[in-house]
């Protein structure tokens, strides 16, 4: 199997061609910029160098890539620029990852109220967004898919934890709470005041309230996993905080059935066998410092018998399971191979 | 006035002695140490080189300092022992000013909840939790208070932006639900493998879950302050966040008057003339680097249509407005200064 | 006195802007931006919410400051543009303290060198690069004297503790090495990818090796102040350190005297009575975290029987010591305030 | 094969048990740890939740791991402490590959100056210093050799690009001048206050000057690889900086050669084929950001005219090159394993 990496300058590709270079079942054939085609992978992500096997950035020519011999592609783009890929890529007969919003969200007014209008609607039937741990399996011999969106990061530290305790009934839908804490990677390598060190060190700050852009996708997958087509509206409130990596999401939601038993038995149902999400013992939280690296999720409840509420915790690292990693796995599961190839 | 300061281990007794030290209005007349007694106050505090005006630590003993010529005294030690020395304090007719949980909350019940029977319940009728912009002004002149409580950095962060809106019934007193991120300074300089460097760089973490001993501390005075007595029980979601100051609160209520108008105008009434609040303009977010070093609470609100909430961000200086800073202004408004005095 | 600061986008700008505000001695008359004029110094900086005295930008008109009544200015500009602004507002018999480095290097060709033809050079008789704690005190009544150039962040950190030592005879002028390492604002609010916290976040990274800028500065005042003019070449090796403020210097310089004693004896002869220095008893070394927010060099040293050297460290606050809080040390000494006015 | 991981409390240790738990060549058979006996991995080592293969830790009987069938002990132990299991293990035939200083010295004397008394003399014709870069590979099949002292992370960063410039007489070993910078997990997990993330954070200072215990092993292996036995004394000055990995090491030393080209022969020569170092372009410099989380050092060098000096700037990741990837590399060599078996 050959896969390509089309756009690979932001934190997530830059992972994402390292899993690959040591992945075991599958070669990387290509890593295309425009800007920096001809130039040595390790010139530019320096961490790579002694292990990027000689590749060299290629021009980002679609009707070239589509005409060439590789399987599958790895979308590693700013939303809308991914469209544009994938419009060529799927006549072509090729196999698309997209690690961008334009595939994520099946419903296209949902889209546009986020975004802007959809780039490219025709595809919608063609794609599917997979959170591998909650899409059921049968994606991975839909003939129809031939573009999996991979899930955002706070969408993956919200939805994991969330969705089966919606599905069977252990908590309410309504006065859902989440706040997460993102390290400052998750704004990519943005050039503007906000993300520089001097800015963010000592600091903590909420930004996004009301509107932040992965609402679109919670919802809609809460709605779709959890609550059988039930409209799902959660107050998401999102934080910078002075980390390079990680996302610790907290979530607050009144329990239906307030027994820890429950809801150790809602997760342990959606989670058996699943090798990327560790509940953790009573009385432990996750720490983003314990994922780092890593593709799982780590998560953890406790009841307050006092409000009704259960509060659970997760921890990601927002460029592994919250993109590349994830990536990586949508690959492993749809290409038949083992989950965690290239993961561990 | 002659003011000492008992117990300046910590990093909040640290920051008194300096803002004392350069105090327009009063000398810092005694800094006590049981186990420094004798060595200069920069030795001790390197930040201090050059501007510790020769003074030694000297010994803490409560007999010799209620026999001694200082005026009031700040307890910056743990729970338990600053009740020891208010008992020997108060009847040699010194006010004190106590950063520690001690007398912070009325109600022995609630108080022994959290921390186990109270070390002095005898003292409770000449003690005042005051927060000082929302206590009522009489306990300035109130004869019967010799022994002022300064609030805790989290109820500080919760009570300047949430009372006012309980209080003219902008919000619910239902579903409320607290997240704040702290910096490592809030847990002291404990020796504890949890708040080494290694441990916290790179690490947000929730922690004390559900019994949060500043729980009794903050329900009790949105009770008191906010709803004529009527009980709130918020959900309290405390997190540790890699840096070294700074808290971090983002609280999700109810609306009941969902215009911003309202909850401006409860703001602005509570706020007016308050030199160390400051409310952001609308779609900005209060940011802890801002207000690193200063006494100010920063605060906002953004109403969310969609699930009938406000969201409300505050950030304040945990070691100053959280404690340190908030100590001295109380002690301005207690003797009469400008309530600014040495804190800008 | 009436005080203006011209350029007040950079972190030293916005300290400056500070330490004016709360100086006892000095009106804070106009604070100019081109791109900001209109608006309220706390919209743009918000640290200075609720103590900004309602001041806004001004419009940068050179003429027109010239033509007004504020006595001195501040330049907190690159170089090169404060040389246009000293061109309107010496003539005009306005006082100027530069924090660029267009006037700190008195030989042209050696400015030249390192940062191409000087932008003004028939100035250059009216400007005077002073270091309070090294420049011979004439400089304040000199008449000749109307712009002083206030010396860079690294300079200041390795001039003042190796200056008295050359002077004194008591080490070498050959194999100085000098290792610095530097908070990242340093580098400013450069939109650079280079300053990007996910990438400063855990990188220690030399930069500028044998070429950097401070050099011209560092080795002229090494020749003038403690070599008699005997020419001095340094090996400058400074480097990013993952902190917002902050310089810890190490120098490494042959003994010619190796006594500690001796050593001492001229530091303290150099430092007697200056207020912004310490000098760290024996086996203590400085710590860039003591120095922040403060005005001080911290400085120590300690010799070595088997290499015949005597390592020396300092540390300061760049953005203090190193930029604002120098520049407003000199204003004090210039101007006969008291030198520690508005700095403790 | 089998291997077991003596003492794996400290950073080095859980990266050693990551390490070989994912080593494609040795089964990790046993991970001792007095007071842990009986616990799984992952509930010490949260980071390992999911893939601890199930182990747990097991007690730390030496003389019962002597009788065991595991081929090879890893020492992730204080010094001391190490020499006394090597004292039961290689009598039995065991091999070990040691993370203490207790080995790395060859000459008793030399440690003793640093260490105090060598706690197992007995041993030393047994054990052998290797940095699998620069120890001339005869060690590989030296029956008398029976345990490998692993060098430690500050030294390996000077050696790697010292020493085959002193070899190759490219650079003079007088007027040596090392600096380093190392993240606050190269002091492992001791409980002192300096190591508190509030102490650390913002904060570069130098400690361990004209006297850091690593200058016995650097001095003796520059004298015994790089000058044929001739003394060499460095100004060695180590540094904490606010990261939690990684050491930055910039040395300034006298050309004899000033020569660029001789240099990097030298360098070349050295590292043709070692898949852990990378000789970095002209005009880059090693950053410790780029080399987390690898076995690499990366190192680049710049001429000076102006003094005749090189300096050279080295990099890479104390706990893994300067640690437990060092070992594994030491364990691949040893066994005859490919060398970056495990590592990449």
């Amino acid at each position: 199997m050959k896969a390509g990496i089309i756009g690979a300058s932001g934190y997530s590709g830059e992972s994402l061609v390292k899993l690959l270079l040591a992945h075991p079942r599958v070669e990387l054939a290509a890593v295309t910029s425009r800007s920096r085609a001809g130039r040595p992978l390790a010139e530019v992500i320096p961490s790579l160098r002694g292990r990027d096997r000689g590749l060299r950035f290629v021009d980002s020519d679609a009707a070239a890539l589509a005409a060439g011999d590789i399987d599958l592609f790895f979308l590693a783009l700013p939303h809308g620029a991914a469209a544009e890929y994938a419009r060529v890529l799927l006549p072509a007969g090729k196999r698309v990852i997209d690690l961008s919003a334009d595939f994520r969200i099946a419903d296209p007014a949902a889209y546009e109220r986020y975004y802007g209008p959809h780039p490219a609607p025709e595809l919608l039937p063609h794609a599917r967004f997979v959170l591998p741990e909650l899409t059921p399996p049968a994606w991975k011999t839909d003939a129809a898919v031939r573009l999996v969106a991979a899930p955002g990061c706070y969408p993956t530290s919200i939805l994991v934890p969330l969705v089966p305790l919606l599905r069977d009934g252990v908590v309410a839908r309504e006065h859902i709470v989440v706040n997460s804490c993102s390290g400052v990677s998750g704004a990519g390598r943005k050039l503007d005041e906000t993300y520089l060190y001097a800015e963010r060190a000592e600091s903590v700050k909420a930004y996004g309230l009301v509107k932040h852009r992965h609402l679109a996708e919670i919802e809609e997958q809460l709605a779709l996993l959890g609550t059988g087509g039930e409209p799902v509206a959660i107050q998401f409130n999102p934080h910078f905080a002075p980390m390079r990596r990680g996302i610790a999401t907290t979530i607050t939601v009144p329990a239906k059935n307030p027994s820890i038993d429950a809801l150790r038995a809602a997760w342990e149902k959606a989670c058996a066998g699943r090798p990327f999400v560790q509940i953790l013992p009573s009385g432990e939280t996750p720490d983003t410092a314990h994922v780092a690296g890593t593709n799982r999720v780590d998560m953890s409840a406790v009841p307050d018998p006092r409000t009704g509420n259960f509060v659970i915790t997760s921890a990601l690292d927002n460029i592994m399971k919250g993109a590349s990693g994830q990536a990586v796995q949508i690959m492993n599961l749809w290409l038949g191979f083992d989950e965690t190839a290239g993961l561990v």
